[in-house]
C-alpha cells in the first residue's frame, strides 16, 4: 500500500513531493486512495467539497467515528505529513479486522482535499469548506500563481465546482474524528516515545508586506537617488527573526515575490509572506506587531511604502477534552504505552474540524523534527506503534 | 514612426515593457525595423547572429558608418531605452535626406538582438556573438528560465541559429559605429545640457549568490533548530549597500529565487543576484569582496553554505579617443551645443563593439535619471536635439 503510494507526484530532481489541488499528481493519489477503498469493499465517496471518503458501515446511521488526514504536499515535501494519517487509517482497519472486532458504529477513512494550500494559498481548504469556515464565495475567489481559480481549477480535474460550501449534514453524523500525523518537532523524540496525543494548535497566520519603491537601473542610478524596497524587505526579514526571538515565537518569510525581477533593476516591488505562530494569542501580537512597526520605521526612511495584509488567520485551537481523556484511558489500558500530550505549531483539518465536531489528534515520532522536506521522517517502528495505537483508539471508539 | 514601436510588447497591467529577446514582441519591434528600412528605400538585411541592419549604399564597400541601438527591453522596462536610438537613427537619416547632403560612404542603421538579457541572463548578445566576445559554444548553453535553450528559441521563432558566431569580415567593413542612449543617470540634468558624449563604461559584473540551508516547517521548527538560509541573504543585501556606500560604487540585488518557496516552509536554497558597477576596477574589487566576506561569515553563523559565482563580467570600456574628438569638433563648429563627456555605469553594444572597432556614444537628457522603469523619460525637444546632433554626426564623418 505504501509502496504503490510512494512515487506519485515526486520530483526527480529534488525527490521531494509535489502533490497540489486538482493537479495530475493529486489526481493519482485520489485514484490510489479510491482503489485502497475498493480493495478493501469499503463504501466509497465523494462529497460536494472534493474530500474522499471510504466507509464501513451505514453512512448515514450517525456517531460515526472518523479517521483520516490529505494526501497532498507542501511544494518539495516529505512523504510522510499526510499519507502517514491515510495509510494509517486503512493499515488500523485491517488490523481490527484481523482481530475479529465487532463494529457498532459506523467507521470512516477521508482524505481531505488541499490540506496544504500549496497551489491557492490558503491552507485545509476542503475541511473548511465542510465546515463553512471559508464560504462558497470565498473559495471562489481564490487563484493560483498562473491565474486559474478554484473552481476552474477542479473544473479541468473533472470535478463539479458548483455544490461545493458548508455540509453541516455530513458533519452531525460524525460522533468523534481522529487525525494521526507525524510529528512536527522533536517533543516525542526528546520524551522518548513513539505516540503522542495532541492537546491544542497553536494560534497562526499568514501576513503578506508589500514594499513599494521604485524600479531603475541598477548600473546608473545612484544610491542617493534609490527607493530600492529590497533593503526595506531585507531589514523586515532580520526584524521578524529578532521579535520571535524576544517573544519566544516563531515567524518566517520564507515565499517571496519580486518585480520585475531582473538582475540589473532596481526592483519596484517585493511581496514578503511572513508566517507566525505561538503558544498563545498575546505573544503573536506581540511578535507581528513589533515586525510590523520595524518595517514600517525602514521603509520610512528609504522612501518605501509598505502595506500589510493578513491573508489567514487561526485562533488557538483546544481539542475536545472528553475526546481526549478517553483516549488517554484507551490507551492506558490497551497498551503499556506513554501517549505525552503536546501542543504544536502546525494547522490541520483536525484543527478547523474542532469547531464543529469532537476532534482528537496522535502524533508519531519524527527523529529529526524535520518537515515539509524531502528529510522528512519516521522509523518504522514507530509507524506500526501508530498503527497500533490508531486501532485501539477505533475499536475503544466504535466497538463498544 | 514613434506611434507604431510604442503599443509592442507593452503589458497592460504594468505599462511597462517586456519585449523578450525572440518572443513574439520581439518579432513586432523586428517587422516594425525591417518596414521603416522598406518605406525609406533602405537594404535589409538580417546578419548571421540575428541583428538587423539598413543599408544606404553599398554594404560591401567597406569604411561604412554604423548607427542604431536595440528595440529589446528589460522586464517592465521604459520606451526609451534601446528604441530611442534605432528611431533617431532613422530621424537622422530623414534629417539628412532633407538637408540634400551627398553621402561618400556607406550608412547602415542597425537594431542588435537580445541587448537587456532579460531571457537568457546575459546582456548583448547580439553583438557579443557578432564580435566573438561569446563563442557559439557559449551561446548554445544560455537557457531561459523554461529551460529553453537560445537556439531553441531562434528556431521557434523561424531563425536558423545553425549560423551563429563571430562575423569579423562583417566588423572589418565598419569604420565607425555611434549609438544614441537616453541618458541613464541626472549627469546632463544636473548640468543643464540636452546631449552629452561618452568618455567610457564602467567596468561591471553580475554575481550569483546560492545561500543553501534546510527546509523545514514554518511552525513547528524551533528558531534554535532553523538553518534558514533567508536570513543570511537579508544581512547580504544589507551588506552590499554599506559596502556601496564605503567604496562610492552600485551595488544591487534585484533578481531572486527561492526553494521551494512556500509561506510555511523554511527555505532550503536561497538565489540572490548581485550586480555591481563602479568607475575604476579597484573599486568594484573592494566592493564584492567586502561583500562576499560578509555574507559567507553570516552564512557560518547561521550554519548556511554559500557559493558564489560570477556570471558575467566586463572590464572598463573607454571609446575611441579619436572618434571622440572628431565627434566633439563636428558638434561643435555644426551646432551652438556643449555636449559634455561623461562616463556611464549601464552596458551597451557599443561596449562591446568598441574592442573592435572605433565606437562613440550619444547620450540624450533625461530629468529624472530613472530607467528601465516605465517612468523612464526624455522631452520631445531634447529628443529632437539628439536626432539633430546625431545628423550633424553622420554628416561629418560620412559626407566628407
Amino acid at each position: 500500500m505504501w509502496r504503490d503510494l510512494l512515487p506519485l507526484g515526486r520530483d526527480h530532481d529534488t525527490r521531494g513531493y509535489r502533490r497540489y489541488a486538482w493537479t495530475a499528481a493529486d489526481a493519482d493519489c485520489r485514484a490510489w486512495f479510491r482503489a485502497q477503498a475498493a480493495s478493501r469493499g469499503l463504501t466509497y465517496e465523494l462529497d460536494r467539497n472534493g474530500n474522499q471518503w471510504a466507509w464501513l458501515g451505514d453512512p448515514e446511521a450517525g456517531d460515526a467515528v472518523v479517521t483520516g488526514s490529505h494526501l497532498d504536499s507542501v511544494p518539495d515535501g516529505g512523504a510522510f505529513d499526510g499519507p502517514l494519517g491515510v495509510v494509517s487509517s486503512f493499515a488500523a482497519l485491517d488490523e481490527l479486522r484481523r482481530r475479529g472486532v465487532e463494529f457498532t458504529k459506523p467507521v470512516a477513512i477521508t482524505n481531505f482535499g488541499d490540506e496544504e494550500g500549496a497551489r491557492f494559498g490558503l491552507a485545509c481548504v476542503g475541511s473548511r469548506l465542510t465546515s463553512g469556515v471559508l464560504t462558497r464565495e470565498q473559495a471562489y475567489a481564490l487563484q493560483d500563481g498562473d491565474g486559474v481559480s478554484l473552481p476552474q481549477a477542479m473544473e479541468r480535474a473533472g470535478y463539479d465546482p458548483e455544490t461545493i460550501g458548508a455540509d453541516p449534514a455530513r458533519l452531525a453524523r460524525i460522533g468523534a474524528f481522529i487525525e494521526l500525523h507525524v510529528e512536527q518537532g522533536r517533543a516525542l523524540d526528546l520524551s522518548g516515545d513513539a505516540v503522542g496525543v495532541a492537546s491544542s494548535i497553536w494560534p497562526h497566520g499568514r501576513w503578506r508586506f508589500d514594499f513599494r519603491g521604485e524600479a531603475n537601473h541598477a548600473g546608473t542610478t545612484r544610491l542617493a537617488d534609490r527607493r530600492d524596497p529590497m533593503l526595506s524587505y531585507a531589514e523586515t526579514v532580520l526584524a521578524a527573526r529578532r521579535e520571535a526571538e524576544l517573544a519566544g515565537t516563531v515567524a518566517t518569510f520564507g515565499k517571496i515575490s519580486v518585480e520585475p525581477n531582473g538582475v540589473n533593476a532596481i526592483p519596484s516591488l517585493v511581496r514578503g509572506w511572513l508566517d507566525s505562530r505561538a503558544a498563545d494569542q498575546r505573544s503573536l501580537d506581540d511578535t507581528v506587531t513589533g515586525i510590523e512597526k520595524a518595517a514600517r520605521a525602514y521603509a520610512d526612511a528609504h522612501g518605501i511604502d509598505v502595506s500589510l495584509t493578513r491573508e489567514s488567520f487561526t485562533p488557538v485551537v483546544e481539542f475536545d477534552h472528553a475526546l481526549r481523556d478517553e483516549i488517554a484511558r484507551i490507551l492506558g489500558t490497551k497498551t503499556t504505552l506513554t501517549a505525552p500530550v503536546l501542543g504544536t505549531g502546525a494547522g490541520h483539518d483536525a484543527g478547523i474540524l474542532a469547531r464543529s465536531i469532537p476532534t482528537a489528534m496522535l502524533f508519531v515520532r519524527n527523529p529529526t523534527g524535520v518537515s515539509h522536506s524531502p528529510a522528512e521522517f519516521a522509523a518504522e517502528d514507530d509507524c506500526l506503534a501508530g498503527v497500533c495505537a490508531l486501532a485501539d483508539v477505533l475499536e475503544g471508539l466504535a466497538c463498544k
